[in-house]
């Protein structure tokens, strides 16, 4: 088993360089050369090919997190740029999913939506902003996860990712101008691939 | 929005004693009010109704993954204890679902599988072993999670969940005993439940 | 290097069963043993004797702490009750030391400062309170540290260390009953080790 | 009680930008402000001058680490950058501190533990080195620490901190040339600063 770097059709963005995304996508390339690196070595180990002393393999396994959420994160992340840009009204009069409905119940519009998640990526600390849904009371959930892996929403399905690590902006932008970036991410989203997303975990019925 | 308790129909279980396992459900609904504690208290602050420093809400709102978490994790430990134990063999041999499949390719068979999640089961430190399905691979992870929320993966489904918190034994075991413990879940364990969640999450065309 | 498992002269003591105390010394044994583990891998790799992935490496040294901090703060946990109890007041009657003008300074009187480690005694989740000396503005600082390593006071010298962990209490409490097993932490302690810890790092002049 | 931003008396770097050092001091600002806003906010709560739920108190205390670390640790930092660079072997011959034979007992050599430090630099993830003393061992341990409070020694003074977030170093350096940093550190750093910590640790006699 060997995950593949995924391929980004990113067209030019506003107020995010090349370079800065050039930047970003080789970080994420590290990701997933990390996760094969430790799979490949639990592999080794679990087929009795490769000898671990059991305390580090649970080290390695346990570092796992880290890795595979790097990877995973920047995949929603980039894919979130493809094509083109699609405001959140533009995304919601092509469509007919549930997304809008659950957006207003929990944040009153869509406006309040976009607020509330850069209020919540004004946390401190290094991190992403993340949309989960959670199938079982048909309700979003908007959160601070720290790094990649810590406070991530056990089992849920992720909607929306923003990256607030340093090395997402600072190619572009001062750690002062962290809003500038957010906003920028705002200008260059594309609601449609959140709307997917929903859509996909919205066929599951309820556990 | 407020989540809420649920019952669980949980038989005479073997190695883990009545009084264990009402310990237990009586610190799961601690998390469920916490939960809902911190949802009132964040909608009330986005309504309007109530005022917060920002800082102090964002670390309220960053301590929901420990609760959520705590909430939803043991939601899917106690459900796998529903109705009566079946084995991993018994589970196969009423299904089509392609859970065995998944196992064999990468743990060898059901046994292998069984001994690998025990083996994570021996990290040190307070957490779960988690079993997630990643369905853009078509693999399953088994991870072990720290506390609740440090190192969850991200937008994965979790098929299994086994605490290994010390309060999830140490009514009937010694912290030495934990191995007994691990041993008396896997009787207890109805391997239907853990089927039964892998066909929701594959019921999803991969993102 | 080789870290020894020290022996504390810990007495009877009130709430707290003689098999309590022998179970929890039995985990500290753990730390020690890994404390001396890693280091053994990691200084076989310095010398060339033993070959690892630096990557692997990395993941032992990163675990470091966690062992490393169990260790230590099992040992301010068990000094703490060796030879007899001594009150805050009896302690204070017996010393010049600034200890009793700092907890005034900062917490009013000894027994608010008490019932201030009670109040952090009760924050959610595993952990310690631990009560460190900052001798750059000659003040206490009071927290809550999750685990063994998430949270510490970078470079603060430890007073007192209040252990948390489900371990240091389930075999003699309920998690329900944890206050009372904070209350039996309070009759037991010895006040006078308290202040030793401080008259040694009040040495110090300031950096 | 307040904390208050320390002038660091920095000369012209090799290798550092003054801009890069000036968006820094900026950040540590930063931290000086919250550990300030914490303190203020829960004095008034022990004061009885503002109400606020234990619930919410526990988790502003929880995040003190995290500002406290961060004001802590970049003046650890700063300050070794203060006067003048001074290499390991100036700092030696001037000297009768006994750090040399602590470096040398444990890494071999100056150059060795150099290497050592840049090797821990090379951890995945966002942190500091952290060289601390362990008196009880007369012993050093070089560390890598996660965020600012991930990981930090229990009680342990500090003699040297890298700092490894990105920020330290992206208004010069891309991600990928972090090994050019780390060498300006180096290049930069003023041995006789982490001798004189040592030196003052070294007062103590051990507990």
């Amino acid at each position: 088993m060997s995950y593949t770097t995924k391929n980004f059709n990113i067209p030019t963005l506003k107020g995010l360089s090349e370079k800065q995304i050039k930047v970003h996508l080789g970080l994420y390339e590290g990701y997933v050369k990390h996760v094969n690196l430790i799979s490949e070595k639990l592999q080794a180990v679990r087929n009795g090919e490769k000898e671990l002393d059991p305390y580090i393999t649970a080290e390695l396994r346990r570092r796992f997190s880290f890795e595979f959420n790097g990877m995973r994160m920047h995949e929603y992340y980039f894919s979130q740029f493809e094509h083109s840009s699609q405001s959140f009204d533009e995304m919601n009069e092509n469509s007919k999913s549930g997304l809008t409905s659950l957006t207003t119940e929990k944040y009153g519009n869509s406006e309040n939506f976009i607020t509330h998640i850069k209020e919540v990526a004004g946390s401190r600390g290094i991190g992403w902003v993340v949309v989960y849904y959670d199938s079982s009371m048909k309700t979003l959930h908007t959160i601070f996860v720290n790094d990649h892996e810590l406070g991530q929403l056990a089992g849920l399905p992720i909607l929306l990712a923003l990256d607030l690590w340093e090395h997402a902006f600072m190619v572009d932008y001062l750690p002062s101008e962290k809003g500038n970036y957010v906003d920028a991410f705002f200008d260059n989203l594309n609601w449609g691939v959140v709307e997917k997303r929903f859509e996909i975990v919205n066929q599951i019925s309820p556990a």
